[in-house]
């Protein structure tokens, strides 16, 4: 069988460039029926060594050091934007004018309205387009998806979704950077409500519709660090920490916390969804189980489900091993690139799209604005 | 050895004057040590019949109607308050009047108004006075208080707890009455603000110290409601859930959540602290256990260490059985009352008091306010 | 209403003295309803200081250091025996003989001869008799035997237990004399064979059926201790440690474990069943669950549900609190006595009986036998 | 970088051949500091069109229909024996006459006399070679070795393993052929045992050190089933289930169960080792965690920590994401082959080599002698 390329252009060659990478390598293995088949062209990257160096590690046919290059190439086909968040905007806009297709890591933007000149910019090209929010695609959270869109949870009423890391508590901890770009807020546009809550935000507007108006408090706990790029120390911009309540456009409640101040919990994403006649729970420690209450069990021996997501007949599970045996964070790449190229095929948008994760970005800044502000904040968003 | 008696005129015959006339019945037997020992006097209930069979099923020597004649009656040295909550006030200010101690059920008031007038009575007439904030008396809570004060975890970051029920999702379920008071705001007050938040608030304050201000929203999800009283389909005046956030004085913020709408969820009450050299977890479905994160551990071997507080050199533990042999919801108010009796041997207040409890009054306050404001408020707590 | 009293003679002032003579107490608070009441009469213990300050402790009306004196008592109507193993044999032939109900702590005995003699004792006596194996009314085993009895699980293809503990680790803790009986051979009959394997054993047959035959391995880790009433080191007679597999009658596999050297394990009695259609798995350290996979279930969301059992309809907990609030070890028995009064309303016999409890010693003795003849020994247990 | 190549002849295209044709293909892009890279050269299997099929999605450079074209190939420098277990022996032994390095399957063989055969083969050729016990080099299980060896633990008292699946309840699910061959004895040699004690043998002897002696039982529940090559009802000769106890070099007891008949479990390994200092406890289900209970630590705040083994100080885990995100099964393999490629730099073996790979025989055929004379047997493992 012959399968149609599809020639990838990589900027960045950071964690997320990693995961990207692996994607694309991998897919073909496990999801052998789709048409098309990506090709590792070339990788981009500030230092040369460096982007040489990933080159070589992942199999890019070539390496360069200006993006242009890559959107400037005929023959790439689909620019994968990795870059430091305050790129994506100029080079999404470029690799859509140029007509390529464009995945592009999240969030979308460090603001609404550089969001906004992204989504334009694709849909006047009219390119395929999606933002990696990768985590609709691991199994146990797309079969949440399953259960909310059948009907058996009922009315909602509560959302609550958690993430919550301790990489940032020692205040010797410098920022900026190619390391640290994550603290800057220049580059960044914002802590934690941009890198983690936009994450919980996509899954909860995926699971149950629009968030329509947030109240928040946020917080910067270390107030100055030294910044690896000026060599000085400066004050810090981003949120250390962010908590908001919504209320959904379905009339239930959300709540949401986010930090780098949680001791203890590395990556610890969780969400539950409270309806009328179930609930869900999930936690990305544990990424292969989905919690279930079905109020229409039994009373007596009534209980919350503790469902290992690794049978065949769950979301994406035909594709790897057996029962019972785990899959781990990457692989919700992997999936994604899956649907993205089976999107490809059927001539369909691969959601999340830009359009989506700007309704994300609006969350963000409706947030932010809520913090600096001290008050309510309508988002906007329509789902 | 001859002990003194504590006299008791329990006032109400509910789920807590169950709990309350167990503990003291109890108490003797594990805690033998004791300087004082309750006597049960009299218990009063608004149905005659009913309080007879309760007087009945407890030991009480006698059974009234009418709580005046606990108050006045000059064999009884403390009057236990387990009314619905609009009669906590009148009653208080009544015993302390007459001279009694006083163990009043919690939320101490309706309002911070009324809060106050009974802190001020029971200062006046300088009773002794503790509000049944039982949840402090659980081992592994008592626990979490010791690590806290240890200073092992270092400065404190977040703070977060949740109260989660399910038993009011029914819109057929009516208001008002004997069996449903709590859902009748004239006389509860409040709805999940006062009656499980304000477990939260005082565990909070306790382990985390004072909370400054508050951002806050309310939901009543089920609108009417048939009245028992009135027989008459009524406007439903609780809060169903309410969820806010908030400043401590020590810095870090905390996040609060309850509501009696998560399907699935009977008494979920967890509470989590992250401080910069550790963290602590509660879990009342599973109370006999504290979840500690300590960062001093090595760190290829550091993780959330689970805690089966049932050691005899744990709190309280010594009384009961041996390690590893759970004790349920019901000890925590035999170790309050054994609290009580050893405060009054040694002279000194039971913890919370009557001014303990209503800072905690004033932190629901601020936070009815600031939902219907729509606006952060001030507590105005002194901790 | 005017109950029956039941009065009791208590002999024995350990740990088990403790928890039955809490449920006298505390049974007629919960179970309102019982035609009869406990009355604490007497109490017996070898130390005369010690068992007056029991019986004050407790509320016995006096107290005895000869067990003839409770079993001679015509005031008494049943003798509760919780002496060390070795004395229940001759106690409980005397008490028979003399009339009275006997409510024997487990094991029945030590051997399958002595306990022989007590079910030929009690049975001509025609006294109404039961043995402690509190943990089948724990409201979580309940439960399960309730699943098991509907048939639900389908055929059973395995039966698992273990009962481990850590607390024998230090090779300095003596053996023998009030405190440590346990571990004197001649007292206790066995180590954690009689000890803990009884209890798996019991609930095990209660639930699975009869055990036909067993392969067993026993190990003393430390072989010998100062003994405490010679204060010489001697030999160590008991088993530290045992293992079996076996055969039930339903041609299921069983497999048992227990020791006091599993370091990090208080008491921790697991069980799980497995049957064709559905599985069930309980834990002593988190008594208020049970655990249930139920193969029934729509398969993509199929998972162990988590069940708290801690509502009104399942076992014994109409007469407890609220849903979601647990209760802990000592109630098991509470549920023991309450069972116990209504047998004797009813006119029937209170399980396990002294024949029920003989079966369990024919299997510890089979056990036994096996571990030192290295082969599987048939256990002759009629069930 | 030049690397040096490693090319591979696969023989075998099942599920095994899967996990290890994704583990050469993703060695590189994870561990590029290492000299050799794998190239996929040849895969044999019994089915042209299938083995075409395998070859096309997996990136072998031909197919092959007859295993001797691969051991016979100048350009293969090692074979992958993922065959079913009756055609280990054969193709081993022709491979290490042909002077290749072998990547063989578990187990190494239906019988110990078999598995002799294979070792003398191996050592006679002075061939590298290894055997596929991949979950020594899971995370969670490589750090629980890292544990036992720093002495942590202390003297040993306890091991015990289960693996428990359900797959095979259904009477109707045939045995034989390409899709069943684990349930035809003449082909896999043993059931449970070979296929999945095996596992918990290699692991526990790698923790805990030889076994000496066992006493096992085994059932087979269904006693016939139909057989998919002679299309005729046969009689099942595999054990469907199998559990044994026995004693280790180091005097600590094992107990160990397998079964495919526990409903519910679709594939949990789970081991514990309890040591007087300590205890370790790790669960295939939830795979990067380990649990380590350090008696040590202070004994207030003793407990079980739950380890997310997914730090980079943790073994492997510099390799792959950041801390908190999981990897799953297939990692396991990844590992052996990077370890495999290492050793081949530093001219040592790979462990388990086909000699550590034979004492694991030793046992399985102890156990299932065991089995059949219901007696003790010697293991004669030499560890």
């Amino acid at each position: 069988m012959s399968k149609k390329e599809l020639r990838i252009g990589m900027i960045g060659y950071g964690f997320m460039a990693r995961t990207h990478s692996n994607g694309y390598r991998k897919v073909g293995n496990f999801f052998p029926e789709l048409e098309h088949k990506p090709v590792l062209k070339t990788v981009c990257g500030r230092t040369k060594e460096k982007v040489e160096a990933f080159a070589e590690q992942w199999g890019y046919e070539s390496a360069v050091t200006d993006w242009k290059e890559i959107v400037e190439n005929d023959d790439i086909d689909a620019v994968d934007i990795c870059t430091p968040n305050h790129l994506h905007a100029e080079i999404a806009i470029a690799a859509a004018e140029a007509g390529k297709m464009i995945l592009c890591e999240k969030p979308l933007s460090r603001t609404v309205e550089e969001g906004q000149t992204m989504v334009d910019a694709v849909e006047k090209a009219g390119v395929q387009n999606t933002v990696w929010y990768n985590y609709r695609r691991i199994p146990a959270v797309t079969l949440a998806k399953q259960v909310v869109d059948s009907g058996k949870l009922g009315k909602i009423f509560h959302y609550r979704a958690n993430f919550l890391q301790d990489w940032t508590i020692n205040p010797e901890l410098p920022q900026g950077g190619e390391a640290l770009w994550r603290m800057d807020k220049k580059v960044a546009g914002s802590g934690v409500t941009g890198d983690l809550l936009a994450h919980c935000i996509d899954t909860a507007m995926w699971l149950n519709g629009g968030i329509k108006d947030v109240s928040a408090v946020t917080e910067t706990f270390v107030k100055e660090r030294l910044h690896q790029e000026t060599n000085k120390v400066e004050k810090v911009g981003i949120d250390d920490a962010c908590i908001f309540h919504c209320h959904f456009d379905n009339g239930s409640l959300g709540q949401f916390e986010s930090t780098r101040y949680a001791r203890g919990h590395k990556a610890l994403y969780t969400f539950e969804i409270n309806g009328e006649n179930g609930s869900l729970r999930w936690d990305l420690h544990d990424l292969n189980r989905l919690e279930f209450f079905n109020y229409e069990d039994e009373s007596e021996v009534r209980g919350w489900r503790s469902i290992h997501v690794t049978d065949g007949d769950q979301p994406y599970m035909d594709k790897w091993w057996v029962p019972g045996l785990s899959i781990g964070y990457e692989h919700s790449f992997i999936h994604q690139i899956a649907d993205f190229l089976e999107s490809l095929e059927k001539g369909k948008p691969c959601n999340p799209t830009f359009r989506d994760a700007q309704e994300t970005q609006k969350v963000c800044e409706a947030i932010l604005d809520s913090a600096s502000s001290k008050s309510w904040k309508e988002t906007g968003v329509e789902w």
